[in-house]
């Protein structure tokens, strides 16, 4: 399954009054590196893919994080995100984020390939994932 | 001119390590004081309004704020918001945020009532406040 | 055990491209919600907390949560938690956000109650969860 | 004086329902461009910084920006920070946002080199800001 890895500066505001990263944000560079990691694949960024495959997003159903140790404004992270397992129309990616060779932070998100429900185009609906998509995240 | 009042409380995760707001935050604080405002005099929210007028948004097209004291999470500050004019297609919110009787913070915000460009829809152009509107805001 | 419930008004700049709340959101809601229960247990606010009982903060070590109902900004929610477990120097809470009846978003934190270590200062270590407190947090 | 230029790409969760950047997080990456210009000027980072000269930090008085041209996510856009001004205890950054060669967002921050008061910890006292860090900002 395909990996990426990119380091990231953990800013200042990022941090909580304890000098160290607010949790939920953590989340937010999982979201991104998962974003990053579909650009890679597809070579065309998530505007694109929302476009090409006609969805609306890529919505969670499920997050979880481990918190193990806490990084500070001004260190800088790597984050490896891995496609863990490809469903009909879901998919897990699991995060790893990590200072030198140490795991801080480890995570995993479930999204669901949502498009607009044909029957009603206020609501949405889980679509199969695309088999090119399947093939670009088997990597 | 409309003016509204309500009161916040400084969260945890708004502050930064310095164990204050962190500033950007303030200005999450006026957004959400502006759409309460509105909501209150159109008696309906944001989502109905965009799809009642026909607009994508009320983009601002600049925006400033003093800051004076600084609060600290758990600190309850209220944030007083008006409607300080409105032109043709555009319109500025003045905003204070007070500690007790201490104002803390001041800014501002000039919107635009945009919509899409008829000639060209993935463009957006400022387009007249419905004279309503106008009617609501003036209080 | 201790159980609270707030309304929140889901804010347009909370809200992502497809128009929902962007998922990280959710774990600051419920990370303010914690705190509320906490200021409403002690009589006093987090500031005094880690003032009172000489401790840093309350970090997560384990954060989850399950997405089953998109919000959109100007819906209002219930958010509900509750203090579902406490042990030596953590404690679990549980959070349920609710669109009318329906339960939208569930998550769940484990927190651990952190000073710094007698050893090293810069270094942070669990710490027995005062009795005072939990006697609180029983309800 | 000095000046930095780094690349952005603007995130998916930095985005509003309308599909651009919601407008405080140009401000984040603002501040987060003044950080990174610091620490390439004198060589360590912020943390470092604060503990060397014995500031809590370089909070804003006063914050503005004009918004010409939107962004949206995946888009690259490049940030140009220079030191504008620098007085007493006191300095002005000015910021630009560049997509290609067309500016999209211009702002600038007033920020105050601060202690804690010597004649009350509990307060915070505006300092003069050291001479060699003078040196470095004039590049």
């Amino acid at each position: 399954m395909l990996t990426s890895r990119h380091q990231v500066t953990i800013e200042w505001g990022d941090c909580d009054p304890a000098g160290v990263v607010y949790f939920p944000n953590y989340l937010r560079y999982f979201d991104a590196s998962t974003n990053a990691l579909l650009r890679r694949a597809l070579g065309f960024g998530k505007s694109q893919m929302l476009k090409k495959y006609g969805i609306v997003g890529i919505p969670l159903v499920d997050v979880g994080a481990r918190f193990i140790v806490p990084s500070a404004f001004g260190d800088v992270v790597t984050i490896e995100s891995t496609v863990a397992e490809i469903k009909r129309s879901s998919f897990r990616m699991q995060h790893r984020l990590l200072k030198g060779d140490t795991l801080a932070v480890e995570g995993h998100e479930t999204r669901v390939w949502v498009g607009r429900d044909p029957d009603n185009p206020d609501k949405r609906k889980g679509r199969p994932i695309p088999a090119e998509v399947v093939e670009r995240l088997k990597g």
